[in-house]
């Protein structure tokens, strides 16, 4: 299980990695840590990959000073990993060749908002919730939400999505333009701030999801939206998983332009009201948000009540004040944390499929099956709107033959979901754990063309070794 | 004006020409075609830029036709040119260094609709109304709309979009996954059929734009649209484009999902009149389409009524009937040959800045002096909810005076709008005659990594060379 993904490159000779120390230092003084605990910190997951610590920690405070950090590990082949909040699922901060681990997380300033644009330039650093605290009084918010608090840095290099992507797209929809620090140091700027282009290849986008392989993302240009005039929210509890996902497939071919509708299976519902002191009914719920004007938002809700009432008896419940939708969402934010309640001291798998939404019920319910059959604990949630869903298999890692059915189940489920024509990965990304998928996903000749790119741009395989595609 | 920018290649020889002519007519026979009449129509191009005859056209059938005509072409050092219907407005289709013209327009196969996903599977070849045609009964469509029925290959190779973008996007938002030949002949395919996915670099994006230039698109699939219960359109005329202008920035800003909100300047207004026996009055005026809901569209509408309000004194007019709004619509996509009419005899320029929109006005405000001081004829139109309009001067190419004005004054457009944070193309695409511009938008350091991408795909420069980047 905590076998390292074939390391891609030597590490860095102590001799190297000394000298670095003292350079950095001299340079960026105390912001330099070698201490095992702050290294420790930085080669953290949230999953049951191994923690793999960097040789060093720099707590970088500009572009510029990113450029030099990266001339600097660069001219004596040190691998670099930027890290932004840690909450990668997959082993994307982890650094299996040592190396310098650059911590954007002082770089918090919001740049500029221009309102009447709809857009703001950021650095890498500020998360989420810091956004959206700052855009509030302007009638402004970012709308992509994976649930952690996440830098949004990290959410433009794994490609992140979340909760309303299917009403707003994801990360790959929000971004204008970038700031990158490439591995030879020097610094790009990917696109204007036009909202539309054609102006050569999209650079802009070719960062991101390359989860920091090819560049370290140091300030991002973001499209912004208005905060709706109404927002209402609900649940609608539904006799099977099956259920649940025939009525989500109905309404999205319906075009109701729902802004979150999020699965929980009958599991996660009971991890979710044991962790959050909820009372939710335990059978597979819908969770729904519906952004609008006052009419529109009745009107998409009258509509999906009508369609879910084909596949339920129960009814469709408002929470209409707004602490009360808050209470629903942090709920469904914290089932990561709920569902490990379930099994305490067990380490939590990530899995993160996603197909056709016409495949959905189907391959939901295989899984289901597939669950019941291995014996585990694996609570379900899922962005079923666009067709994602994660299973959360909890898991004793002292226990080999446990790790290994595990591993199978895993194997199958992202087979079952290519097969149907969908990916392994639809926003957590790849990092270390599910490189082996990509071929199975991808075929030899795009998985090659991957390695084109990341030799071209990174020749000396110093960003980020040993995630995505190895070379 | 007519110069060839910088052939990045020698010219194939006569020799290796006339051994692949044999070669390729021995496999596909009556398809590979040399006539001077057949290569100039594929060399040809709508605006003043030179006409640049390919050796050789074929006509592929399918993608492995396509891989087996690139292999020879690779094979022999020659160069490769991509075709779909030939209404490109920047060269891209010319043959500088000459080679094969693969004409992709025999390969319209509808693959596959896939009602219950919203998503279709095609051949390059279909051309948008095509598509459109085939998908009406189902009651889907294909939002994006550039005017011209161009084929899906070179609408995804420009990352074109048109009138519709405001409300569905551009081609990179509604590409799922792309068929592509590399210039080594292997066949990728991008990506699957999910809605979103993390699994790693974003091939799919950085082959929509590349202009031909990264490979040969053979098979496409799109996301689609369910067609709007309800759609209203309308024209409102405004005393001065600055008026107009500020309309369109108002609109945007309050969150109006308009479907379509296009300019027109009272030249192009007179010029569509003349061209379409329309009675437009002639002032600066705003095209709309609003799409939705009866209830949804209805609001919308009275939004923009009370907006527009405070800058015309003039009414907001629908065009309630089917027939007038074709009719309408039919006129804007024909503004271009409208525009001709106006000088018959001289050759048109295309332009295409985007710009931010809170700088929209000021932009065709400047623009607007700037054409009066230049006593050029130049109509506007432009997709100004997405901050993009045309001027398009009419010019007497055979008057160098003439012909080095307009350049003066594209440059000074193009400087004026890149000042402003916008770009020197929103949709258009670089082809030949923009090339100049990329480093004054994207900076050397962008335009080194653009230059590094086509070297590391296309290491012999055989695929469209001498467009986007000269290596």
């Amino acid at each position: 299980m905590n076998a390292i993904l074939s390391p891609s490159r030597p590490k860095a000779s102590e001799a190297a990695i000394s000298d670095l120390v003292a350079e950095l230092s001299n340079r960026f003084g105390e912001r330099v840590v070698t201490s095992a605990a702050v290294r420790e910190q930085h080669g953290h997951t949230l999953t049951w990959v191994k923690n793999q610590p960097p040789d060093i920690v720099v707590y970088a405070r500009t572009t510029e000073e990113v450029s030099e950090i990266v001339k600097l590990c660069a001219a004596k082949g040190v691998p670099v990993i930027p890290f932004g909040t840690g909450t990668s699922l997959e082993g994307h901060v982890n650094a299996p060749d040592g190396g310098v681990c650059i911590d954007l997380s002082l770089m918090k300033r919001i740049i500029a908002v221009h309102e009447e644009d709809l857009d703001c330039v950021i650095e890498a650093g500020v998360t989420r919730k810091e956004l959206n605290e700052h855009l509030r009084d302007k009638g402004l918010f970012f709308p992509i939400d994976p649930g952690a608090d996440a830098s949004i840095g990290g959410m433009v290099s794994t490609r992140a999505s979340g909760t309303n992507a299917v009403r707003y797209g994801t990360m790959k929809d929000v971004v204008l333009s970038l700031t990158v620090v490439l591995p030879n140091g020097e610094i790009v700027k990917t696109a204007s701030r036009a909202k539309k282009s054609s102006a050569g290849y999209d650079l802009t986008r070719l960062m991101i999801g390359s989860e920091g392989t090819l560049g370290v993302i140091t300030e991002i240009t973001l499209k912004l939206q208005g905060i709706p005039e109404a927002i209402s929210a609900g649940i609608c509890p539904f006799p099977t998983v099956k259920a649940a996902c025939d009525a989500v497939i109905m309404t999205i071919q319906s075009g109701i332009p729902v802004a979150r509708i999020e699965l929980l299976d009958e599991v996660q519902v009971r991890a979710v009201n044991l962790h959050s002191k909820l009372s939710l009914p335990e059978s597979p719920l819908l969770l729904l948000e519906f952004h609008g004007t006052d009419a529109s938002v009745q009107e998409q809700a009258e509509r999906f009540g009508e369609i879910a009432a084909e596949f339920t008896d129960q009814p469709f419940e408002w929470a209409t004040k707004p602490e009360e939708r808050s209470r629903l969402w942090q709920a469904r934010h914290d089932a990561y944390w709920a569902a490990r309640g379930l099994r305490p001291g067990a380490q939590s798998v990530a899995t993160d499929v996603c197909v056709p939404i016409s495949r959905l019920a189907e391959c939901v319910d295989e899984t289901k099956k597939d669950i019941l059959e291995s014996g585990m604990i694996a609570p379900i949630v899922g962005h079923v709107g666009d067709g994602n869903f994660h299973v959360q298999p909890l898991v004793n890692t002292d226990d080999p033959a446990e790790v290994a059915a595990c591993e199978a189940f895993v194997d199958r489920l992202v087979k079952r979901a290519v097969a149907m024509e969908g990916t392994c990965t639809g926003e957590h990304g790849v990092g270390q754990k599910k490189m082996k998928y990509l071929e199975i996903e991808h075929g030899e000749a795009a998985l090659d063309l991957m390695r084109v790119l990341k030799r071209a741009i990174d020749p000396h395989n110093i960003m980020n070794p040993g995630k995505i595609v190895a070379l």
